[in-house]
Parts: C-alpha cells; sequence; structure tokens
C-alpha cells in the first residue's frame, strides 16, 4: 500500500491528473478535456471515473489517496471555489473543494491557483526546498504570481493576492485584459511580446522574417523561433520584454527582499533569451543593498508533470510538517 | 511595582523614550539630542544615563523593565544593527542591540526600522488589533513603509523588506536619492511634494501666495498652510501627490490583498488635502476584485509619544501572545 495525493491541474483546454508519492514520481496519469464541457457536474463526474479507473488499473502497488491538491485559474485556496475564471466555460462561482469531497469522503481538499501551486511545487519538489522567501512568475498568455513568504504563499486577506500580472507600468499604456491600462501583463507574457513585436515591425526598418506573414498569424512561439534564428526584429521584443519585466522586477525585490525569482510558463521556456534581458534590467534597476543577491532562475521541476507535481504539493506540504 | 518596557525612537535630531506600560500608557518619557553625538558610545552613555534618572524619579510605583523596543532610521531586525542610516551622523555598522544589552543584562532588546514599529504600534495600541494583513506608509522627508501579513511584520530574507519608497513611478523620472531614478519616494513625500510644486510653478500662470518667496524657502508645511487657504497651486501640488500615491497604492493593493493601509508621518497631518486625491486614484487604479474594500486610514495613535509607542510595541507583541 502505497500513500499518493492527487495532483489536479485544471487548465482552459485539458485538466491533468497524476497520484503523486511523496518523493514527487507520477505513479498514474491522465487527462480529459476541460473545453468540451459546458457544465461542471458533468465535467467532474467524468474526471472522477476516469480517475478511479486509473487508480484501480494501476498494478504495481494498491495506491491509498491521503489528500487532493488543485490548481486552476482563480482557484481561492480560502473559499474553495473557482470564481469567474476568464479561460473556462463555467460562469459564476464553483464550490469546487465541496464537489469534490463528495466523490472523495473524508479526504483533506486543497485548491489554489496555479501560479501558487507552482511556487509551491517549487518548495516541495523543485529549487526551492532550502528558501523560506521566494517569488515564482508564470509567463503564459498572462502573468501570475506566487509569493513566499517566511515559507507560506501569501494569500493576503480573502485569497487574492499576488495579482503581479496587474501592477501598472506606464499609467497611459496598452490597454488591459482587465480593463486597465499599462498592466505587467500586457509586455511580460506571451501576449505581450506578440503586442510588443507587432508595435515594432510597425515603426522599423529592420527586416524580419516574421515581416511577410499575416498579423494575426504572429506568436509568441514563432518569435522565439524567429529570435533563435537570430531574427534582428524577434531579438529586439525579446530585450523590450526583459526590459519591462526586469524593471518590475526590482520593484518586487524592494517590496519583498526575496531570495529568488523563478520563471516559469512558455515564455520562460525561451530560456537565456528571456532570462538574459530581464537579469540585467533587473540587476540595473535594484538599489544598491540587493544588487548581486536575487537568483533569477528557471524551474527545478523538469518534469512534464510540473502543474500537477505542484497541485499534489499543496497536500504534500501539509503532511510533511 | 509595574512591569514596562522601554520603548526608543532614534531619530536624525533627536532619540525620544518611554516606559510604556501594557496598556500604552506613557509613564516616563524623555529625551536627547541625537545629532549632538558624533560618537555613537558617547550618545548610548547619555541617552542610559537619562533613562535611568527619569525611572528613577518615577515616584508612583517602582518600575519593572522587561525589555526594550528601538525603532531606528534602517534598522535591521535580524542583525540588530543599523547600517548607513543616511541621516545618521555614525557611519558604517552600528550593533545597537548589543550595545544596550552591556547597559540592560538579561532582558531582551528589539530592533526594527521606523516604519516597521510604526506597524507594530498600530497593531499593538492603534486601530489595526483586529487586523493580520494591513501597510503603514510613513510619508515624511522619505517614504517608508511597514507590511504586515498574516499577524507579521514582512522582513524578507535579511531584514530589509518593505522599500516600497524606491520602486519605480517613472523609468526615466526625477533623480531620487537612492542614485536612480523616478522612485516613488521622489513624489510621494515631504520632499516629493516641493518638488512638485516648485516644478509646476515654473509652467503654470495660475497664482501662489507662494510664488514670490526664494525657492530654497518652500516646504511642505508652507504649501500645505497655502492649500488650506484656498491657494490653487498649492492644491494641485497635493492634487498631483496623491494621484502618484494612489497608482502605486493599487499596486500594493494587487499584490498583498491587503485589508488597510495607514499613512502616517508629517505629509499624512495634511489630512483631507494628501487622503482625499490618494483614495480617488487609489480606487480608480484597482482591479475590479479590490474596488471599494481596502481602507485608507490615518493612524490611530493620536499621542505624540507615537513613535515611542510603536518601538515598545516590538517587544508588547511578544509577551502578549
Amino acid at each position: 500500500m502505497v500513500d499518493v495525493v492527487l495532483g489536479i491541474d485544471i487548465g482552459g483546454t485539458n485538466t491533468k491528473f497524476s497520484a503523486v508519492d511523496k518523493n514527487g514520481n507520477c505513479l498514474v496519469s491522465g487527462r480529459i478535456s476541460t473545453h468540451d464541457y459546458l457544465d461542471f457536474s458533468a465535467f467532474l463526474k467524468s474526471l472522477v471515473n476516469e480517475i478511479k479507473i486509473s487508480i484501480v488499473n494501476y498494478k504495481d502497488f494498491e495506491l491509498s489517496i491521503i489528500g487532493i491538491g488543485i490548481g486552476a485559474p482563480n482557484g481561492n485556496h480560502y473559499t474553495g471555489t473557482i470564481e469567474y475564471a476568464p479561460n473556462l466555460n463555467w460562469t459564476g462561482v464553483i464550490n469546487i473543494v465541496e464537489s469534490f469531497k463528495e466523490y472523495f469522503e473524508n479526504i483533506p481538499v486543497l485548491l489554489t491557483n496555479d501560479a501558487n501551486a507552482a511556487a509551491i511545487g517549487e518548495m516541495v519538489f523543485g529549487s526551492a526546498k532550502n528558501m523560506k522567501d521566494f517569488i515564482v512568475i508564470t509567463l503564459g498568455t498572462g502573468l501570475g504570481s506566487g509569493i513566499v513568504v517566511d515559507g507560506k504563499i501569501l494569500y493576503g486577506k480573502d485569497g487574492c493576492a499576488g495579482e503581479v500580472g496587474h501592477i501598472t507600468v506606464f499609467p497611459e499604456g496598452r490597454v488591459c485584459g482587465c480593463g486597465r491600462k499599462g498592466c505587467l501583463e500586457a509586455y511580460a507574457s506571451a501576449t505581450g511580446i506578440k503586442r510588443t513585436f507587432i508595435e515594432m515591425l510597425k515603426n522599423t526598418n529592420l527586416q524580419s522574417v516574421l515581416k511577410n506573414i499575416p498579423e494575426e498569424t504572429i506568436t509568441s512561439k514563432k518569435i522565439f523561433e524567429a529570435a533563435s534564428e537570430g531574427d534582428q526584429l524577434s531579438l529586439e521584443a525579446f530585450e523590450y520584454t526583459g526590459k519591462i519585466l526586469g524593471l518590475k522586477l526590482a520593484d518586487l525585490i524592494a517590496i519583498f527582499n526575496t531570495d529568488a525569482i523563478f520563471l516559469l510558463g512558455g515564455l520562460a521556456q525561451a530560456g537565456e533569451l528571456i532570462f538574459k534581458p530581464t537579469k540585467k534590467h533587473m540587476e540595473e534597476n535594484l538599489l544598491k543593498i540587493f544588487k548581486n543577491k536575487v537568483k533569477l532562475l528557471p524551474s527545478g521541476i523538469t518534469s512534464e508533470q510540473a502543474a500537477v507535481l505542484g497541485a499534489s504539493a499543496l497536500v504534500w506540504k501539509k503532511f510533511k510538517k
């Protein structure tokens, strides 16, 4: 009999799960579509069914589920609910923790948002095992953050802390998805670098391999590929993205006196192309007392299962105390 | 016999102390000059002498000193030292906690910076008694902050967290005392509003009672007095200061999901002149989920002894746990 925690990562497109042992091994994994279910109850029924079949089919040992950790967009740790997540079909308030408990009785179920789950994953299974103060920045469609203060996630009064994507860079800057202007995530995210690139394209004489393709087909991935081949305009888009991100990471360091900042998510996969300019501009903007002291790191979890590992870590952290 | 904590507030000009009982009554108070002592040892000897005389001369009860709490510019809670405080005569690293312990044996001595002391004062004796997440902003010559997360001061890895005065408002903005550009305290502080006023004076047709006095004699106090009398340019300087401060308080709320923000210090004494524009621009810049939820408050400690009360609270908080 092996104790496992179910780690569940609810994304806009797919929902992934793994039965994770205390060492971070994913013994059983699976996924179902999130997008296909317009109704949360139907989604949950399918997910639970898929999980139970996988667990039963696992032959090496008997698996004992001792807890469930869930990472989801807008997941609120305090209330156990998802509220108005922009990329999910389900509108209103979804009481996700209570709903899971109906299927899994007497098992602790914990929820947090995806960026916090990533931060806890780094603490339990990744590169932040010996850190008490660090920040995880997820650079995906938007910009999320998981902030760890003295060994604990910063949740704030209502569990809504960490909206670093919506601190203001330019008071009269780009319109953001939140309806405000000049937010960090309008610059430093997959969407942000695309907007930067398209703006640059209109105001440059530089050549670019992406110059003659339709604007709507430009993606952060194509900009990355072009930059990797030395495309000058794509390299400038990365430089500018790193400049804005570095400037605001310096603000976070002034506020938190943190030990390390991890960059995760799609855009962070660009490696040195994003790390190098970010690090440079972060250092340039730091107060003297913080210079050359803060590590800027990629995730220490190389597994494709990073998100479910993070979700499971939410529960493992409690048991390991 | 009454238990008291010595609260000591070391300022650039004067150092104040009080023997504070558990209800926040200052039973004995005194002060000596800080500025007159070029040497820390001589300063400390005089201060201790003054304290001992005051305690002995107190006739109502016998006072038993059970701890010493010290607030000082750049005071580091972790190391017990003051390092390179810009407004103090003493250069280098002053090992202040150890030095006090030589005079007061077997008594706990705790140090923090003045903004953190103010935050702890608010928690123990002021308006934050029932709050676990709040931020104190001190608007003096510079801008300091004491950030409380889940009932504890945010110190960060090395005790240097809370440098909110040095987050960037305008990347190419005003030169700041720290050597960088566009820092919040170059706009939102007594010095900041003076700079704003002088800039406005050069670019306006508006009349002002301060128009014909020498530039170097303009102070934030004079701008406040003029604004109180309805001086248009002075009112605009307050409006602009509140605009910048409100914008960055919205950033802090996005990051911390805090319950309340307290404005303290000289410039906060201007009351509605600074609170009103700050509140307006803070609300305008908040994410929807935070709108109309965060209180913007003056200190709940009306005593002139606020700083020494805060310093003593550093120790009382430990004993009251």
